[in-house]
């Protein structure tokens, strides 16, 4: 946790809107990390940020197990928004929930979740794309990358009506990539302006699938001969792309 | 699993020295995961390669559940290494895990774990470190990347020796970077030769660390204000600096 982020219900009467200095009083799993993990102590300075909101700093008022009382002060705007998109065939659970944090910190803002034919059916059905359960893993995301602008995820359970009728604008002006082995084009470097990655599963997207996203305008590109597990692929792809 | 790793000992006689056909035998994971999660049948070329050795095709001769029979052939070199070398502080246990798989998978050859002031230092006295365990997650990262030449990964528990005395050795005559939220340069990218990525620890490396590295010749390197769990920093770095 980079980042203590507050909620506005967290402040007595909503947080500050401008310099002044507020109170926020801050329970559960937050206040554990902060007096356990982090051991402040009375008087330190945390970095804090207000979910969608600024960032700032909290000096400890209070701190018992479980509770931290804070002096808070906002005064800078969070970091820019990585403008990329990112199109994800929908992976395992335990490696969904590493994915969603891996891209919030990384500053993303939309994420969405396809079907695919190597996209196990079951996974539609777990508790990890609950609202709560993905809620859980952007703000874990947002703490560990220091933001507090929440990207927006949605959930596709058919691959061809999302590509043929949606993905379109979903890329906007942005160029479209996906990572594939057998693509001839070599994955460019430092693109400039916005794009949007598209991530197969495990075992990759099927020939057919591939076609289609070439027809609405996706790059396939090459990204060398090892084939990196999705929690990997991502980042590297991104890194290598932005 | 995206190759399918065979041991010396599971051929009969030994692995063949040339193109010729030669018969294996796989009991155990590697036999369940290829009739159960691939699905593969009788007749089915898998992709397969020697632990250390070439790669090839292995025709599905006989599957019983935990039992597959092989005729395999070798045609065909691993793929090269990736000229990156990895220093690593000690992550805990299930991070350390993913992370060698991932830095596995990527082609890397040499790992060194290191400790640091923000390791915790229970995190060495890990089954994660046991030569067993250790080795598991890097035959997972050679079937994942598609590979058969295991990294070789080495224990350092203590900072300052390891950075004073084996550090330069290690580094030979690669370029070394640490990326790190002050650093004042930019993250260089697309870097040409050989080059060695220090990782730090989730909470980074204190001053003093980042000091004695520069000494050595680690150049700190900025990857922007966000900062990510070490097992997306590893990928994301190397892809943006190789």
């Amino acid at each position: 946790m980079n980042l203590l982020l507050l909620h506005a219900d967290d402040f007595e009467g909503g947080p500050p809107s401008g310099s002044e200095e507020a109170r926020a009083s801050v329970r559960g799993r937050r206040a554990e990390h902060v007096g356990g993990i982090h051991r402040a102590e009375l008087g330190d300075d945390l970095r804090v940020g207000v979910l969608g909101g600024r960032l700032g700093v909290g000096r400890v008022l209070a701190l018992t197990p479980g509770h931290v009382e804070l002096a808070v002060r906002l005064d800078r705007e969070p970091p820019e928004a990585l403008p990329v998109r990112l199109v994800l065939a929908l992976p395992r659970p335990p490696v969904l929930k590493r994915v969603l944090i891996h891209a919030t910190s990384l500053g993303l803002k939309r994420i969405a979740l396809i079907h695919s034919r190597r996209v196990e059916k079951s996974y539609w059905q777990s508790e990890a794309l609950s609202e709560k359960t993905l809620m859980a893993q952007l703000l874990l995301g947002l703490e560990q990358g220091g933001d507090t602008v929440l990207p927006r995820v949605t959930q596709h359970r058919r691959f061809r009506p999302f590509v043929e009728d949606e993905l379109g604008a979903f890329l906007m002006d942005a160029q479209g990539f996906v990572p594939h082995p057998d693509a001839t084009v070599e994955c460019p470097r430092d693109t400039a302006g916005p794009l949007t990655v598209v991530i197969g599963p495990e075992g990759g997207f099927i020939p057919f699938e591939i076609e289609r996203l070439t027809e609405v305008g996706v790059q396939p590109v090459n990204l060398g001969s090892r084939v990196l597990r999705v929690e990997a692929a991502v980042p590297y792809a991104i890194a290598r792309l932005t």
